[in-house]
């Protein structure tokens, strides 16, 4: 279904002249979550995204779906049981994207380590308990050091014990926010990327009654109308509450910055994703993960303060990284020059959550008991579930706007595991923190509370869905048979004459779109493009929404972070198949190129690298 | 067997002309522990006590011999797995003592709780898993708050969620010790308490070859050699330390003071052991014990510098303990006029262990991996098991000796576990710290490190034991049939004419040894005791080394704790039948009756309720 630069113009069209139920702010996983289920709901739903869909925080994660075993060192098993239940529920309606892959923990003898290998053992079978997987051919294992140096051969030997090995899923960021939004402009959202919001609009009782917007592709401003307007905007959630003039009681954020490090696989080769403690002994743990040919190394977690909009990798950053690489791989002797791409993300870590850990740190941090938020999203899980009634819902809302009410509307609902939904007095609704994992069940969460106003002070009736069978877009197929589907894509590729590789690839990428993707063949290649690329450019720019190259080399796809080596020969074709597609003149293509540029070079640490060694040219 | 003020004469002229192969300074659970180890190994082993056995610290423990389920929090799962194993053995060498007692773990919904009740499900099934009870009638399950309510009427209801049960026993410390001694004592060992340390015997090469001693009940001073000296002062080590003139490397000791209250059970009813978060969200829990009719409650845990003979209850101590009580008991209103009797225990924490916490904290705190004593203790642990080999012994004792070498015979040899083994460059050994649970474990690697230096330094050649059998004074039975065994007991003494609620008391009291009680009824009762007092006293005073009515009313029985309103008919019949036993004249009844009323009033609180309410008279 086309969505793209076309019927954009029609969708800004739409969200001027339409009532909207709900008008979602921020174009990340969170917003994308509301705006599926809100969509599938019945609702009349907009979504407006200042940038690129995932472009702030949620195509610069980790890029794995963990489950956290390392919070079982503080004993948080309902953090990990959740974690893990949420991880099959997504699996279950993104099945072409987090894909299991076990976790390598290798255990050392040293002063503050987080397991040895008694406890890692008692941990994975604990984990494996919550994760269901007892029995199953994912259960955990331990191996003995001589095993990890055969998998790991340049890892740290002194003081290696040996390894525990245990069920964990890499995970594409960007595809799934993108998925999602996808389906929900299929199920009838009205979704633009581009638009900013620059002001609210209030009725004359002082309640929000829309917003208004910019659309920063033309210029153009014009006002949105909404019953109800939902903040999702994730670390920019703070700087949209100051813009309304208002103090709107959303929790403020304390944003900390990952950062992640890419070289090539050669260069660091691991057999499969590896997660330990940094040898530092400072409790922090990092992870090695190959992906694509290349291995990448992360993360940092530091308080940030900077540019919310381009958070960078600094040198200290690398310097942290280096240390810590270096440390448990002392025959690799990765240096800066070593790191051919990276990103920098931050993450919505919510202030008076006192722990640093964006996954939120001890059970009991913030917690706000019967009235939060947590009562809320699991009393809607446990419905979904069929163990708790229609009733159990309604309690937990009235609970959540009672708790609001008792304090005047001013109460934030925390919520222990690091997400928050507040509704201030002036109706403005803000959904944030949390983590990725858990998109779903927030906006589960949020969706109760917003069918239920729509029907208490709107009188609109919306459809109760089952979020947990709400699958997205690409991802329309039997999950439990995720990995024999997936070759059965590959063959509808390969068959319409793609290399097997090339085919493997656009089915892990599209998912159930690949049958869709392949009618883009019509044409051939287009020139310096292989066949893959062209149909994979063409169908993402009709029906993904890509904009720019940057969309599509970095979040549509990875390249710029995993095939950094392909770059220098893609551009210039994806730019001019782009400008084909979109209608692009000379001088547009020459400011794609140098955006384009900006961002490789960004991801490679040019501006950091250009000390030590000669600048480099494109 | 005769252990008495009689036998003990004997015992001193031992010490002053056999040339020992051991020496042990310090009579509690530690000194107790390597004196039963030492004379089953053929060692020739010699015990001071410069009070009365146990008087120091280890009669004044919480009186449980507690799983730790609480460290699962911190998934301290070595810890917890370490002491529930060997908390069977204990059971094992000495079934009369420790018994089994389900534990009530209620849960709260409140900020800062350690457990809510999905994570205590989680926590107590690991807890079962670590000590093989899984599918045992001692297995643990939940309770809902209606049956946490049933059981403990009087506890706080609001927020209350419900509750966990699961196993856990019941202690005698004191006896534990005496136990210890007599078997010790029996195997050969010259014990003797209240003979002070007044210096040490250097031999010409510098090396300690003994121990100046002070025999406090005679007055005379005399030297006792011995190729090793070990102290296991306990809260002592530093002051003993301080008395060689030099400094030998043992570890500095940060004793916390542990409070008890107890009061009648009518004032607090619990059905069973409770253990919960202390509702002030201070990180911190409280036991609640049903104890021969009373209930006690603590502890406090708070640093101490005051005097190390006679730790005493605080008026901050008090009410801190009853600010606790009364928010978890609304209904109960304790104040300090409650308080029928009360004890103040130090545990010897070794400072550089960072946590507060006796039991040891964090897994991986103080930890001087390959060297430390912990792994000499778990490889003599797998030794005992079949599943290490002597030469992994040797080893683990050579990497000891070696890690001291190292640093010039300097490096204390820190564990994890909160227990220290020490040789100083003089030859002085220290073992200290742990808990009373360990102290099996604690004396079999000193054994090990003192049969080494035996063999190497002295050409002495020893037994080779296995300390998990080697069961004490009284336990000489079958433990894993403890339950049919004690009524059997019970029966010899209500065969031999007592009560059957006496006879069972006895039977708990001295397990195997029962049949022996009972010879003391030649004679009948003595004036204002009843037949089973009678016997226990005669008993205790010729074959438990009771030299005093404390001795006799706080450790080998718990009167003072536990009987408080049976002390005032108690006390003088007491004083006269051991008059008549140990040949006092007047003026001695009247010094044993004033230090007896001297430690009732200290139990009772009585200075501090000095000031609320009328002196107490006897």
């Amino acid at each position: 279904m086309a969505f793209s630069k076309n019927t954009r113009k029609q969708t800004i069209e739409n969200l001027k002249h339409t009532d909207l139920d709900l008008l979602i702010v921020g174009g990340g996983i969170t917003g994308a979550g509301v705006a599926i289920q809100a969509a599938a709901s019945g609702v009349k739903t907009g979504l407006i995204e200042m940038q690129d869909f995932a472009e702030g925080t949620s195509s610069r994660s980790t890029k794995l779906v963990h489950g956290g075993i390392r919070y079982l060192k503080t004993f948080d098993v309902g953090v990990v049981a959740d974690t893990v239940k949420e991880r099959a529920v997504v699996q279950g309606i993104a099945p072409h994207i987090p894909r299991p892959f076990p976790m390598l923990m290798p255990i050392y003898d040293e002063p503050g380590s987080t397991f040895d290998m008694f406890s890692v053992k008692i941990a994975m079978n604990l984990y494996d308990q919550l994760a269901d997987v007892e029995g199953s051919q994912y259960a955990n294992y331990t191996v003995t050091k001589d095993e990890v140096l055969q998998r790991e051969p340049h890892i740290e030997a002194t003081g290696l014990q040996g390894g525990g090995v245990y069920l964990d899923y890499v995970n594409n960021d960007a595809r799934l926010v993108i998925e999602n939004i996808k389906e929900a402009d299929e199920l009838g959202a009205e979704v633009a990327s581009h638009v900013q919001a620059t002001g609210v609009i209030y009725n004359e009782a002082g309640q929000v009654a829309g917003l208004h917007a910019k659309d920063l592709l033309t210029g153009e401003e014009f006002d949105i109308h909404a019953k109800l307007v939902i903040n999702t905007t994730g670390p920019w959630s703070d700087k949209f509450k100051s813009l309304d003039g208002k103090e709107n009681q959303a929790p403020t954020l304390r944003p900390t910055k990952g950062v992640h490090l890419v070289v090539d696989g050669s260069r660091l080769p691991v057999p499969q994703p590896t997660y330990m403690d940094t040898g530092l002994n400072d409790g922090r743990m990092f992870f090695v993960v190959p992906r694509e040919g290349k291995t990448y190394f992360g993360t940092t977690d530091t308080d940030y303060t900077g540019d919310y909009k381009h958070p960078r990798v600094e040198q200290s950053d690398v310097d942290y990284l280096l240390k810590v690489i270096n440390t448990r791989y002392p025959d690799a002797h990765i240096t800066i020059d070593d790191i051919e791409a990276s990103w920098a993300g931050l993450r919505p870590l919510i202030a008076n959550n006192s722990s640093s850990d964006y996954n939120g740190g001890g059970a009991n941090k913030g917690k706000v008991s019967d009235a939060s938020f947590n009562a809320l999203i699991k009393t809607v899980d446990d419905y979904e579930d069929k163990t708790a009634t229609r009733e159990d819902v309604e309690r937990a809302i009235s609970k959540l706007e009672t708790a609001h009410a008792e304090a005047a509307g001013l109460t934030p609902s925390q919520v222990s595991r690091g997400s928050s939904l507040t509704r201030a007095t002036d109706g403005m609704i803000t959904l944030s923190g949390g983590k990725i994992t858990d998109y779903r069940k927030m906006a589960a969460g949020a969706l109760a509370l917003i069918r239920r106003l729509l029907a208490d002070k709107f009188h609109v009736e919306t459809k109760e869905i089952d979020s947990k069978k709400l699958q997205v877009s690409g991802g329309h197929f039997d999950p439990t048979n995720a990995e024999a589907t997936m070759k059965f894509y590959a063959r509808i590729a390969a068959d319409a004459g793609l290399p097997d590789a090339d085919a493997k690839d656009l089915a892990n990428r599209f998912g159930s779109n690949t049958g869709r993707v392949v009618t883009y063949l019509e044409g051939g290649a287009a020139p310096g493009l292989s066949l893959k690329e062209t149909i994979s450019l063409r169908y993402s720019v009709n029906e993904e929404m890509t904009l720019t190259p940057v969309d599509y080399l970095l979040r549509r796809t990875n390249a710029i972070l995993f095939h950094a080596e392909t770059l220098a020969a893609l551009k210039q074709p994806v730019i001019d198949e782009m400008a084909r597609l979109l209608g692009w003149d000379e001088d547009e293509k020459a400011i794609q190129l140098a955006r384009l540029n900006a961002a490789i070079d960004e991801s490679a640490l040019a501006y950091l690298k250009k000390a030590a060694t000669p600048a480099i040219t494109h």
